[in-house]
């Protein structure tokens, strides 16, 4: 049996959520549209398959998807039996399928230049070991990641958490805030999530809820609106969410919402934390407000589930993101340790 | 033609958007549990039909169902050829509807009183003229309110609000909030407004956007988590909301989402007000937080449409209503006019 399927079982046995992974064969992934209510596993077997899920996001989130990238440069590798161009080639089709993804694209480019620089004879047993390798670094970031941020969470905490920065958008453990929160319950600390089902795409609904029922994890699942009140009566007294970007000064940028939870955090007194990547830092945006947030399509404002919630002729907006100002974060969690203000100059712990 | 004929002649060619009224042989109500996708107008020809119809919300909003109670007992009245038992009988029946409907059981209970007080056989006249008063009242209330509202809305203004408070609440003019905003349109101000959706029960997507389109007064819609973002990139620039209770020293409490509206209004240096009634202040209530808020059932929030969001297991929580500190409130708009800080002595002038 080689390493990546004995890694597999490995992972397996520790009770991982992979949102992709190998079986003798084929691929396995989890479709994440059709999360909650199903958990169907595509099987995968050709690469353009893979390219397509990535597309129409079955997979999602960053880490995640730069998972793919490995597997499915893997899968070419397996198909062609060890043909460098081949395993090239797929890197360049599956980077194409979201240009935007800062993760996917860096992990094929390292694992491109990689494959570049193998003999031929060998190339198939030396790639393997370099995807191994990969696959266990994003694994081993989200434990490291998770060891330092369950220092901020204390028996007995109530963590808000907003939209999904979970094991699936990662390699399984935790990806990022749930990480942290994972890892604290694993720890034996007696914790509670309040889940915020994040509208319009309900990705704490749907995704996160899923994944704290995975892992036992007990939660309740909220409104947007509701963390507000929650804090001021007790309810919620911390609150850990994921970050799409963290600007040099510290400013994060994250799911439309995240700044309102960090109001409601600072009015109430509350430690609001992000956890977040060293890749994940921008260095070279100054200030969280300077960024072009992306607006995404109406209809998903005034659709859920491809039914219309408002009238026909209703216009809406859709900023994904919204920026939370550095002076709201009481540190920033990675996994080289929490990051606390000045931020200017902490954060450049992380450059690399 | 009697003078309620005449009148709702009047209010249809004002535009009004009433949500129940007079036809010559039956009562009219629009189904608002339809709305958006379909103004469904209800024919009520029994006092037990407008009581079911209150019972199941197809009406709804304080104001409005305080209305209901009128044209129930006038339907009682004619229904009967003036007798005054079975328009007394048909209040009681009206008000158990909705026990904890503080509008429905005033605006009853002084109606009852006053046909008490009738001659047996100009009742009929007596009573429907005392009807009449009653639904011009309200509606002069809406005007009123919208009046000295529209003082603090200038031409060029981005509005939030938040839920629906609205015409279809009240008598059709624009019950409190939309008052407000719609006196400061007809008034020929150029204004846009931002709908939240309110989750989890969309009143904001499904009955504020609707009557926004009726008035043809712009709008878009955003959900809950947006408004902060919209405030600091300078789209928003004022908040106007109803109110469920005012507690004695201008707490707010209204439905969840409204707080952290108004933290985002305080950070970003915005106006932040609430539209009310003299009959909303609560003078036995101290303060907001002492209220017991009231917990809706979790379905609400784990089901849209009647379809399961999150996984089977998932639980949440509904606190119906939040609390906003009176140091968050700019301005308290009521029918004797905008109330301000210190409100423990300035809301006294309300107290009736």
């Amino acid at each position: 049996m080689n390493r990546l399927l004995k890694l597999t079982q490995q992972w397996k046995a520790d009770n991982l959520l992979m949102p992709i992974w190998v079986e003798e064969n084929h691929l396995c992934m989890i479709d994440q549209r059709k999360l909650p209510h199903k958990t169907e596993i595509l099987e995968i077997t050709q690469v353009d398959q893979l390219a397509k899920g990535i597309k129409d996001m079955a997979i999602r989130g960053s880490g995640a998807i730069g998972i793919a990238g490995v597997y499915g440069m893997l899968l070419a590798s397996r198909i062609s039996g060890g043909k460098k161009e081949d395993v090239i080639l797929a890197g360049k089709k599956l980077k194409s399928t979201r240009p935007t993804a800062v993760n996917l694209s860096k992990t094929v480019d390292n694992l491109s230049k990689f494959a570049e620089s193998c003999s031929e004879d060998r190339f198939y047993e030396e790639f393997m070991e370099k995807a191994c390798d990969v696959l266990e670094e994003q694994l081993n970031f989200e434990k490291e990641l998770g060891r330092y941020g369950a220092e901020i969470i204390n028996d007995g905490d109530s963590i808000l958490t907003h939209c999904h920065s979970g094991a699936l958008a990662g390699s399984g453990f935790g990806g990022r805030a749930l990480s942290v929160i994972r890892t604290a319950f694993l720890e034996g600390k007696n914790i509670h999530v309040y889940c915020c089902e994040t509208r319009p795409y309900l990705q704490g609904a749907r995704i996160t809820a899923y994944e704290l029922e995975k892992f036992g994890i007990p939660h309740t699942l909220i409104t947007d609106g509701m963390s507000g009140y929650l804090m001021r009566i007790g309810k919620i007294n911390k609150v850990v969410v994921g970050s799409d970007r963290v600007a040099s000064n510290g400013d994060l940028i994250n799911k439309v919402g995240t700044y309102m939870h960090a109001l409601a955090a600072k009015e109430n007194g509350i430690p609001f934390y992000t956890a977040t990547s060293s890749h994940t830092i921008d260095f070279s945006l100054e200030r969280g407000m300077d960024i072009d947030v992306e607006y995404r399509p109406e209809y998903e404002v005034t659709h859920l589930d491809g039914k219309l919630i408002t009238t026909e002729n209703t216009r809406a907006l859709y900023p994904a993101f919204d920026v939370t100002p550095n002076e709201m974060i009481n540190g920033i969690i990675s996994e080289e340790g929490i990051i606390r203000a000045p931020y200017l100059t902490q954060l450049l712990r992380l450059k690399k």
